[in-house]
């Protein structure tokens, strides 16, 4: 164990969450992208073939601590909230 | 809008999620450091102060495009499966 007192432990938890705040909305603007490329509204833009490929590459990847099902229930929540955020889309453009 | 096809914009999803996995452990293995300094078991461990003030800090930093409620409740499923990894931990721990 090292010596890191728990305010530099919270110091560095505090920097992780900002990267993981960068990260899940850059994620959004790629799921956006690629939403308009398909041109199809949210409902039809759930992809259960390409969702389980995505899962099943980060489970291969995944050296914990997090079991594989806690990332595929944390994944899961994300990428719902990716299909959410382009039926958004989809009613705002409908009412331009 | 740019030119990048829908397969470009898969492969660098694909590489934003192995860099959300990364974060989201390394977010785990500080709230074990941290939780190994409390000393505390799992359900002692919630701190409803610490969890707003995290989000208020999200908050503040999000420009979308995912709205505040969406980081909130994203971040709240990061918190919890922290919250159970520690649980979990502290039954390895009985156990030995």
């Amino acid at each position: 164990m090292d010596n890191l007192s728990i305010d530099s432990l919270r110091q560095e938890m505090n920097e992780v969450n900002l990267t993981l705040l960068e990260m899940i909305n850059k994620r959004a603007r790629l799921v956006q992208q690629i939403g308009e490329r398909k041109g199809k509204q949210g409902v039809d833009r759930f992809d259960p073939v390409r969702e389980r490929e995505m899962l099943n590459e980060l489970i291969k990847h995944n050296n914990g601590p997090f079991k594989n099902t806690t990332i595929t229930h944390i994944f899961k929540e994300i990428f719902k909230a990716g299909l959410e955020l382009q039926e958004i889309d989809h009613q705002d453009a409908l009412l331009v």
